[in-house]
């Protein structure tokens, strides 16, 4: 612990530090056992074994597996969002995806589980729809908000309704990802600039 | 039974037909096991339980989960892939891919399918990485050849690399798709329409 952290206020030690730990590991091992099995072939069982911990114990802290995959989304999106949403405001919603797509690049597996979770969870059925449903509305209204400011200041030229050119970004951001996780070989920031470039109306985005 | 089934030759019934029936079943059951849980998920006593079969006799058949898993993605796709290559050379690349969308409008659970089957297969030790690594070399690869014939021929004004131009335009059909599977209440062809237009550099790709 750095000089840093333990000058920080007493209630971060003490019981609720420690279940805050115990919480943060149950995510980690869920989401490395989601990422293999899925969400419907994944066991609270053997996410607690992962980790050496009792069943009961797992499930006093998540009561349901749902609960489980809900906190594994949460945290696998709310690294980085809040950055992507100022860099859409200084830079362009290029340079904005770019950046975003960089720093993903050290966390495949990471995305193969959102991506898998994403196709699961289209079933009506599944515990993660309405998350989902929700996080492609609020991700493609955000980018739409993105693309009109873009256009007002010039920065790209395809004219088309803001919230179409959003769909579209987002789609071929999730499809070269998913290339990318089948073939890692590919270039990924390459394959999104030049689509982009395309996609926008704009000349060279890796530069903005 | 029509009259022109009946004609066919005899190999087509008794046992041969029956054991190509039966493989029919089972692939039909396998499809919608792994479409709720996964190819991980899914298990061949559940596949078998689902149309009245013993274990023995789908093992009969496929001696293992991943020779069944890939006669399900075979099927998948082989339904519509040639018919989409011969409508590329008559109609051009966006009609050919409106068609095939508009078909896949009635398969979503084939769609969810191969969606769920081709994140979890980015693992590099899922039995079907190298099928769909392959499967998307392939696809894009025929569809270059479509792109360059249609910047040949002025169907199209984006003259970046065919190959480029391939890769954005699976990554842009993959990800609408997936969007409207999580939200079936999107319009997946106007929504590719409208991408298509952007991203080849034509105008009413609907008309085409």
């Amino acid at each position: 612990m750095t000089e840093e952290m333990s000058a920080r206020p007493a209630a971060r030690r003490g019981p609720y530090a420690k279940s805050a730990r115990r919480r943060a590991e149950i995510v980690s091992s869920a989401t490395s056992v989601f990422a293999a099995r899925g969400y419907r072939g994944g066991s609270l069982r053997e996410i607690a074994k992962q980790i050496d911990l009792s069943l009961t114990s797992v499930v006093h802290h998540f009561p349901t597996k749902s609960a489980l995959l809900v906190a594994v989304l949460e945290r696998a999106d709310a690294a980085s969002i809040e950055s992507f949403e100022s860099d859409t405001r200084t830079k362009g919603v290029a340079s904005a995806v770019l950046r975003y797509v960089r720093r993903n690049l050290e966390r495949p597996e990471m995305l193969r589980l959102l991506a898998l979770m994403a196709a699961e969870s289209s079933a009506p059925d599944h515990p993660a729809h309405e998350w989902f449903r929700d996080r492609y509305e609020r991700v493609i209204a955000a980018i739409a908000i993105a693309v009109r400011r873009d256009q007002d200041e010039g920065r790209i030229s395809n004219s088309r309704a803001p919230r179409n050119i959003a769909e579209s970004l987002v789609a071929l951001w999730d499809g070269l990802q998913l290339q990318w996780l089948i073939d890692p070989r590919r270039d990924l920031v390459a394959g999104v600039t030049a689509a982009l470039e395309d996609l926008l109306g704009i000349q060279d985005a890796l530069d903005t």
